[in-house]
C-alpha cells in the first residue's frame, strides 16, 4: 500500500491533478496495487487559507507519505509579495530542503512528430532530441550561508555564498552516470571552472566518479557554452549534469526548445527513493479553470513517481505507453496544435479520459 | 592623437585584426585623425612567448593607450592548462579587473535579411530582433572573496562569494537606462531575486534608479525565465541589464540566436571612457589561418572604440554604414552564407577591402 501526498496548488494545478488522480486510480486497479491519495494545501491557495505557502499540516502529510505529487504554484495574486515570500520559492525550496531532494531529473524530449512546436529552426528541430538534465537541487548558492545584506547607503551590500562539498558532488554525479548507462552513455557536466572555485572542485570530483563508469563518455562544458550549444544543436546531448543554479537555467531552456512544456514531467529524489514529482511548466494562471490545460506533464509525473518511489516500473511504462498513444492518435490539447488546427483540440479531461481508457 | 593598444591574440585574432587595422587607417585618413596602434602579446601566444597570458609589457602598453582593441584568445594548445591558467580567463579577467571595465555592452541584432541564419524557428527569426545586453563586468561572483577550497576528503568544499554593493548596481543601472533612452525605452533587469539576497538588492536599486528615467519602462525577469524568453521571442527585448554571471550566459544565448556571431562587437568600459573592444565570438582555431574568418565583428569593435573611447561618432557611423553596405551587397564570408551558396564566399581580406573602399 502506498500513500501519496497530493499538492495540487494554484492555477491549472488542480485541474491537471484531477486527471493524474484518475490515471492513478485506473492504474491501481489494473495492476492491483493500493494507492491512497490525500490532498494538502500548498502555494498561493495555502497562503490564502493559512497565511503560509507551506503549512505545517502539509509538511506532516508529506512526511507520512511515500511520495509527493505536486501540481504547480503561484499566480498574479501573490506576485507582489516580497520575492522570498512568494509561493514558488517557499513551497519548492521548503520541500526540497526539508526532504533533502538533492537529485532533480528533468527529461526534455522533442519527438520528431512534434518538431514544428519547437522554437528552434526546422532543420535543427526535425532531428529531435532527448536530453535528461540531472540537476543538483539542495546545494550551491541556493542554500549556502551566509546570505543577506550588510552596510549602509552606497556601501550596502547584498551577498550569497556558493559552495559544494565533495560528498554532494559525488552523490549526484553517480546518479548522472548511472542514468547515462541506461541511455546513450554520455554525460555532459556543466560548470564555470574558469571562474569559480566551486566549479573547479565540481569538475575534479566528476572526473573521479567517471572512473567507475568507463563505458560512459564524459565531457565538460562551461555554462555559457552549454546554453549556446542547447540552442544550436540539442541533439548532441544525452545526460547533462548540472549544479543547482546552472541547472535551473539550462533545464528551462531545454524545456522551452521542445515547444511542448505541457508534456514534461520532473522528479526530485532523496537518497531513500522518496521523491516529489511535478510538471516542468508553471501554474499558467491565464488558462486556469478553462479545462484546456495539458494534463500530460502531470500524468507523466505520476508515472515517474510509480517508477522511482513506488518501484512500479511496469505501471509507469503502461502510463507512458498510453500517453504515447494519445500523442500518436492526435488526442491533443490546444498547446500542442498549430494555430489552424486548434479547433480540433481536446479538453483536459478528454485527454485524461483517453489515457485512462488506453491503460 | 589617439593611442590604441592592439591585442590580436590567438586563432583568427591576428587575421581579423589585420582587417580592423586597415579600416582604422582608412578612417583616420578620411576623417583626418591620428591613430597610433601598437601591438602587444596576449593569450596563448603570450603564454608561449612569456609564460603568461597577460604579460607586464602588455599591461603597461594598455595603461599608456586610450583604448584596447582586443582580438580573441585561447585554443586547443592551451586547453589542458588548469582552468585558472587558461588564456581566456587570465587575459580577460586580468584586463577587466585592472582597468575597472565594469560596463560590458553586447549588442545582438538579427536583421530580417539574415534571419535564415538564426537557430530559431523561421516565424520567430523573421521578425528580427535588436537586443543590447548591458552586463556588469567587475563584480558578482567573478571577483567576490572568499573563493577557494577547504577541508579534506568527502568534506572538502569549494566555495565562491557573490556580492554587489548598491554603488556597483547604481552605476551600471544608470548606463542601462541611458542606453534605453537612445533606443526603445525599455529595460529588462535580470536577477534571481526569489533565491539570492544579492538579487534582492539588485532589484531594489534598479527600481530606485528607474525613478530618474520615467519614460523608460522597467521589467524584472528571473534569469531562468529570461533565458526561456530569449529562445521564445527575443523581439520583446530592448536593453537587458544583467549582473556579471547571468550576463555571461544570456549574452552568449543572444549571440547564438542571431546565427551570425561573426558580426557582433562588444565594448567593456570604465567610468573614464577607457575601454576594451572585442568581437563576441572566440578564437575559432578550426578556421584560423585560412583567410575565411569574418572580420566584421572586429571591425565593428573598432567602430565602437571610435564612438565610446575616442569620441569620434561620425567615424564610427561611417564604418557601420560601410559594413551595412557590405552585408547589403552580399560581400559575405562563408559563415553568413547557406550551404549551397558558400562558393560565393568572400575572403577575410576581400571583406576588409570592400569596407575600406566604401568608407
Ligand atoms: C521557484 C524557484 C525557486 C525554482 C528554482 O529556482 O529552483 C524554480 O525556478 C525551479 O526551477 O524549480
Ligand atoms: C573567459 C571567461 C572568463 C569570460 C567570462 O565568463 O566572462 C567569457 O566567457 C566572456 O563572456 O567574456
Amino acid at each position: 500500500m502506498s500513500n501519496i501526498a497530493i499538492l495540487a496548488g494554484d492555477g491549472i494545478g488542480p485541474e491537471v491533478m484531477t486527471e493524474a488522480k484518475k490515471v492513478l486510480n485506473t492504474i491501481a486497479e489494473q495492476f492491483n496495487i493500493t494507492i491512497n491519495t490525500k490532498d494538502y494545501d500548498v502555494g498561493g491557495a495555502a497562503i490564502d487559507r493559512h497565511g503560509n505557502a507551506l503549512p505545517e499540516a502539509t509538511m506532516q502529510g508529506c512526511q507520512q507519505a511515500d511520495a509527493i505529487l505536486f501540481g504547480s504554484v503561484g499566480g498574479p495574486k501573490w506576485a507582489s509579495l516580497p520575492p522570498t515570500e512568494q509561493p514558488e520559492r517557499c513551497a519548492l525550496l521548503g520541500l526540497r530542503g526539508h526532504f533533502d531532494l538533492f537529485c532533480n531529473m528533468r527529461p526534455a524530449t522533442l519527438q520528431p512528430a512534434l518538431s514544428s512546436l519547437s522554437t528552434l529552426r526546422s532543420d535543427i528541430s526535425e532531428q529531435g532530441f532527448d536530453v535528461l538534465i540531472i540537476r543538483e537541487l539542495t546545494g550551491d548558492i541556493y542554500f549556502g550561508e551566509p546570505k543577506g545584506r550588510k552596510g549602509e547607503g552606497d556601501d550596502e551590500t547584498g551577498f550569497d555564498s556558493m559552495f559544494y562539498s565533495r560528498r554532494e558532488i559525488k552523490r549526484i554525479a553517480h546518479l548522472a552516470f548511472q542514468a547515462a548507462q541506461k541511455r546513450n552513455n554520455k554525460v555532459t557536466s556543466v560548470d564555470k571552472a574558469n571562474v569559480l572555485a566551486t566549479s573547479q572542485l565540481w569538475r575534479q570530483v566528476v572526473e573521479e566518479v567517471a572512473v567507475d563508469y568507463p563505458q560512459v563518455t564524459l565531457e565538460h562544458l562551461y555554462v555559457d557554452n552549454a546554453a549556446m550549444q542547447l540552442v544550436r544543436d540539442p541533439n548532441q546531448f544525452d545526460v547533462m549534469l548540472c549544479p543547482n543554479l546552472f541547472g535551473d537555467i539550462l533545464s528551462d531552456i531545454c524545456a522551452m526548445i521542445t515547444g511542448s512544456m505541457g508534456l514534461l514531467p520532473s522528479a526530485s529524489l532523496n537518497a531513500d527513493g522518496f521523491g516529489m514529482y511535478e510538471p516542468a511548466g508553471g501554474s499558467a494562471p491565464d488558462i486556469a479553470g478553462k479545462g484546456i490545460a495539458n494534463p500530460i506533464a502531470q500524468i507523466l509525473s505520476a508515472a515517474l513517481m510509480l517508477r522511482y518511489s513506488l518501484n512500479q516500473d511496469n505501471a509507469a511504462q503502461c502510463i507512458e505507453n498510453a500517453v504515447a498513444s494519445a500523442l500518436d492518435k492526435g488526442i491533443l490539447t490546444a498547446d500542442l496544435l498549430p494555430a489552424e488546427q486548434k479547433h480540433n483540440a481536446k479538453s483536459t479531461s478528454e485527454v485524461g479520459d483517453y489515457i485512462c481508457q488506453t491503460i
